[in-house]
């Protein structure tokens, strides 16, 4: 793992920005700095530390929010506005850019790929036009895009967003205690509080609003896990359009098509707020999973007839144990692989006492 | 055409229920009636004629809202319930139920499928439980549902519905002049009217609002298209496995994937308004049809293949006139035979004056 994947990960990461410079802090591995980010995440995160004012100390935000160009930046941001940016620092789609560097050495670079847009379509183009995969699937041979966790985007999309409440507005309520107002830093489910946080704004009772989140949840369960069959469907028969001869001519807009789908799948419901931050957008994206998803099986099996192998059929998925045993998951050797302690742990531990 | 189909249109459909009773009315043909039913809706459609408080006149809507069992039923209708129950007569889904009579006639009595519920798929598993079908597809030998204009059971599932605003607080708002405030008679578009009807709950700006909707229109739009152009496939590609040697064996999971698709989709879109009271379910309903869509074509795929006919491409339709050349719809015909006055007409005429 590059180091980049320290960077939402702790304050120690802002020091070290600031102390290295971002070329030589993305530069290297992950046990680069094992020792020397000791700290969870904690107050220079978001904060200056100067004047304990809303600051986002992550450069790359402000780069994507100029390259997409449509929305607030850092330098117009209002106080409301960054009650939502140092949010947006962490949760946001995001990837490593290979970044060749003077020195001759190569960073990866965190990176915000919105410069086509923040939509689900607009990244997936901003993917496809570099293309970037974050992974080749085994099976299918697809070269995969894998959503992190799209907050910000998709909380843009829905009611709460247009409105601009922001993420501290649910997340972190204001809290009374004595004659002392303050935000709430034990950041959670707006749903544990709903005193302090729905009902400052809904005027119906909180068994209502719950049981409309619980339908939300529904609606999109029910389409995620059919995209899911499909999708799960759709790489087992590329698997075995390739087994039986399959050209790279034939599958190629079949993988682009499966490619497109589970990155849809996965935009909709990586970010677990999804579904209640954006519902329609989330729908709508899984209505296109679906139809993607579709499209890939329907030139599947005529691919998979052609070269005579047309009665194959897929297994259904019943279970994670199940799947894991059709993927062939070397479940034993990794748990193996994971035993033992890194040698920068130890020095780690004793820093942090 | 029945007589049922002049339910709707009239309260002189009130008054003939009222004098030939039930059975008689609804049996034998529209032109049975097409000198007696002279007046557009008018009163008497929603008003008890003696006290003018609202009334539903049509005894079907409570007959099925007492089958489906959960909902409001006239007999415990608030006013505030009324305001959306008279609107309910004839702004659902329905089908003429075939019901044989004492005196040997048959009766085509107007009857709302909820008796399972009045979701899309409770109104679907109705429609299958009595193997009913609008029609037969002619290409795919599909047997079709049509679904009508299921207003009041999708505005039930959106947040206008759940919060019991009714029809008329937006379709008929309130109205002032001088010191006479009335609820508008001039039925219409809410949005022509956005100060008189969305004003009163919502504290945005029109043109936020109006934004707002454009959007949900366009979420609508987009998938319904999309399950459009799959079901046009799906249709020429089931009549050309037919034409190749299909059996009933091989079609007959295809066509009930077809027929629900379809169903589906119709059910989202046969409503205008769904996408807007309802735009969750709207989407969610697009996305199953989608699913199930793509599903008849994969199987499609396979049917077509095995019977030598893997290579078929269904043609894509770019507009409606190759659409009715594709299906042979012979539409000078059938203009030709529009033209004519039916003989019950000029005496319907002078009746009216």
């Amino acid at each position: 793992m590059p180091t980049a994947c320290w960077t939402c990960k702790s304050p120690d990461v802002v020091r070290i920005m600031n102390k290295d410079g971002d070329d030589e802090y993305y530069t290297g591995k992950w046990s680069k700095y094992g020792s020397d980010i000791i700290n969870s995440v904690g107050c220079v995160d978001c904060h200056n530390p100067e004047t304990m004012e809303l600051q986002v100390n992550r450069k790359y935000l402000n780069d994507a929010l100029k390259a997409e160009g449509k929305s607030v930046t850092l330098e117009n941001a209002t106080q409301q506005d960054m009650r939502t940016m140092v949010c947006a620092q962490c949760h946001v789609e995001y990837y490593f850019k290979k970044t060749p560097l003077a020195n001759g050495k190569t960073s990866m670079v965190v990176t915000l790929p919105w410069a086509e847009g923040t939509s689900v379509e607009s990244i997936e183009k901003y993917y496809d036009n570099i293309e970037f995969s974050d992974w080749v699937h085994q099976i299918s041979k697809t070269p995969m895009l894998k959503a992190q966790h799209p907050e910000y985007e998709t909380w843009k999309t829905g009611a709460h967003g247009k409105n601009n409440v922001s993420c501290a507005d649910c997340h972190m309520p204001y809290t009374q205690e004595g004659g002392v107002k303050y935000t709430d830093h034990k950041i959670g489910n707006p749903l544990e509080n709903m005193d302090k946080t729905c009902m400052n704004c809904h005027r119906v009772s909180e068994k209502s609003l719950l049981a409309n989140i619980n339908e939300k949840r529904a609606r999109k369960d029910e389409l995620a896990k059919k995209a899911l069959v499909q999708l799960s469907a759709a790489h087992l028969e590329a698997g075995k359009a390739w087994e039986v001869g399959a050209t790279e001519a034939e599958m190629k807009s079949i993988l682009t098509d499966i490619r497109h789908s589970q990155w849809r799948l996965d935009y909709a419901i990586a970010s677990h707020g999804a579904f209640y931050h954006a519902p329609e957008e989330t729908l709508r994206t899984l209505g296109t999973a679906l139809e993607k998803a579709g499209n890939a099986r329907i030139e599947l099996a005529k691919v998979l007839a052609k070269h005579g192998a047309g009665d194959y059929k897929a297994p259904e998925i019943k279970d994670k144990k199940q799947a894991q045993e059709i993927i062939g998951l070397p479940f034993e050797k990794l748990i193996e692989e994971e035993k033992g302690i890194p040698k920068w742990f130890n020095a780690r531990m004793e820093k942090r006492g």
